[in-house]
């Protein structure tokens, strides 16, 4: 069967890993027996200079009909001043909101090859395997009212509202608890019950679904405020964690860190399945973002990029064993020594951006 | 000239910290020349227990007049099922408020004799001293609305709301300046302004009041999501952090679980100095919580709420000396090799929670 594929690079490195991205696409179709099509569009910056507008129409509609979206990132200083509404990261919002891609994947893994590599000591982050489900499409991120207003008297207010119903909580925990049975089996929940009121929701409805229907899941609840310690002090205990819009902002991004690995880890953003076709609609980005410092330099990794093609094989196309194969090739690369200057340690290959895309092909043909 | 003292042990360890303290106060009133009276009330869940309320209004009324409030944690899971209203927190939450202690001070400080606790690599953190600067009566703690309502089907919706006016960004952003200069001259402002008007505003009034009268500053501004990975990272990039309510409890918290430390860092509440005397309302709390677990079984660290006392020496009284001395008889007692059990890493000496604090005081003596 043909798959359609949106590919929306974006601003900074984004264009130069989704090259990358897009021989590895090739490859699979001509190796793998796949048929992906694929077509191109903007986001972010560069489809404000182009159109004024952080995504267009044109664009969108592509996203909402494509089988998978591939998304590089936004932003840089370039468009720091642009109106609020056109900002780079508008265009990102709106491809999460109108798609409802409503939980976002974002694993935490330390690669053995990299286990040096973090800040961390090798103990605290050899192995670890944790994952991080995020609500995205709720909470203060797109709860109104979201509003400057002067008040007079030299005086502005700014407010950002955070909301969450019912069913969105029920939603986001069932995929965190459907995850950790494919995992350990144990799921984290964080919130500030003790500070807002969000939060003692989330906590009920978390704690009400888990007795639906999931109580072979070990459930605990973390104040997000510990959550963030104890992932700095001992992530290994965690599987599965599951959060709010800006708790799993905050927190995968430190989890990443921790890793050592963040040109490293891919996501998922996906929707509820289709009640008739079962599919979901679904984005896949790498969890780092669009670096303006090093774009064009060559320096850019691009295998967070790339895993994000292979959390796509496996989540929107459940082609398992491509997915494997992939990762299998991208870890070999790593074995062989291979590193971008980010991960680069000392004493391996430092090699550039195009040369790590084609390392990874080359073992692909190997394998 | 007599000062005096609000002693709020509340929960958990918070009793047995503090009672380390009050013989610290003891010796300074005895051998270096002060003249501190002390209270004692009751404050979160042993409140609750006594009289039904998180902080009594005679407890309230005695905190508004004292010199400064030292404060031990709140909260355990004795009290998980009480009515939000008068939750344990909620008592410290209104001691915030109605004393107006808008700016919350977190030193995150390495000590030498600890750089091998933390789970980060030692040059990482080695040396370590960093100043969050935490906006404390504003943002999502306090906005309205906050509630959850029932929409019916089954549905509840949870609302928590995010609310800055210029004035609070701006004065919060002058106490991070005015600390930045007594230090290394530098301050990093966080917020998610690519997500949040609240942001927006946060970064136009830093700015703002950067130019007016602080440009010897050098001023930094980062996402937050991006600052809590830089955290992790680098934490030595960072001088003083500013930034809202909530962000900084996530990454004070972050931040405090870096130097391995969490047991030994004290915080300052501050309000505005008073107009007419130029004193500040003030309360001294511990970073790390109630620690309900440990609670009775003497492995409670006391140096965090005893390093308190010491902020309070230097920030409400200008004993400068003092609260020198008493940061020299801790380092001191940590060089000997003394540790209570969070900070024991092997092959020294573990005691318990009072044979700490007598070896504090036993060092202020050979001082
Ligand atoms: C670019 C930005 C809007 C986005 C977010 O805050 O969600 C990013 O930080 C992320 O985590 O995907
Ligand atoms: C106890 C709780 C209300 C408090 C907060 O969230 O501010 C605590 O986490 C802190 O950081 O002082």
């Amino acid at each position: 069967a043909s798959h359609n594929l949106l590919l929306l690079p974006g601003d900074g490195i984004g264009p130069e890993i989704m090259e990358e991205v897009k021989k590895v696409i090739s490859w699979f179709n001509a190796n793998g027996g796949t048929d992906f099509t694929t077509e191109e569009g903007l986001v972010g910056g560069s489809a404000y200079d182009a159109h004024g507008q952080s995504i267009s129409e044109e664009d969108m509609a592509k996203a909402m009909s494509a089988d998978a979206v591939i998304f590089g990132a936004v932003g840089g200083p370039k468009w720091d001043d642009v109106p609020y509404d056109v900002r780079p990261e508008a265009g990102l919002l709106r491809l999460r909101k109108d798609m409802e891609l409503f939980a976002n994947l974002r694993p935490a893994i330390c690669y053995p090859a990299l286990a040096d590599a973090s800040s961390l000591k090798k103990d605290v982050i050899e192995g670890l395997d944790i994952l991080i489900v995020r609500e995205l499409t709720g909470g203060v991120y797109f709860g109104e009212p979201k509003e400057i207003t002067d008040l007079g008297n030299g005086q502005k207010r700014g407010v950002d509202t955070q909301v969450y119903d019912t069913y969105e909580i029920e939603r986001i925990s069932k995929v965190a608890f459907e995850l950790a049975r494919t995992r350990n089996n144990k799921v984290c929940s964080m919130e500030k019950r003790n500070v807002m009121k969000s939060g003692v929701l989330w906590n009920e409805v978390v704690t009400q679904t888990h007795k639906n229907g999931f109580e072979d899941v070990t459930l605990e609840h973390m104040l997000a405020d510990a959550g963030g310690m104890q992932l700095v002090r001992w992530p290994k205990q965690f599987d599965v964690i599951v959060t709010d819009n800006l708790f799993g902002d905050m927190l995968s991004d430190v989890a990443a860190m921790l890793t050592g690995s963040l040109g490293m880890l891919p996501s998922a953003s996906l929707g509820a399945p289709d009640a008739k076709t079962g599919k979901r609609k679904a984005l896949y980005e790498p969890v780092h973002g669009s670096a303006p410092d090093i774009a064009g330099t060559g320096a850019a990794n691009p295998i967070a990029m790339i895993a994000s093609f292979g959390m796509a094989l496996r989540y929107s196309f459940e082609m398992v064993e491509a997915a494997d194969l992939l990762d299998k090739a991208i870890a070999n690369t790593l074995d062989k020594g291979l590193r971008t200057k980010d991960i680069a340690a000392g004493g391996e290959t430092t090699v550039n951006t195009t040369e790590m895309g084609e390392a990874i092909i080359a073992e692909l043909d190997a394998l």
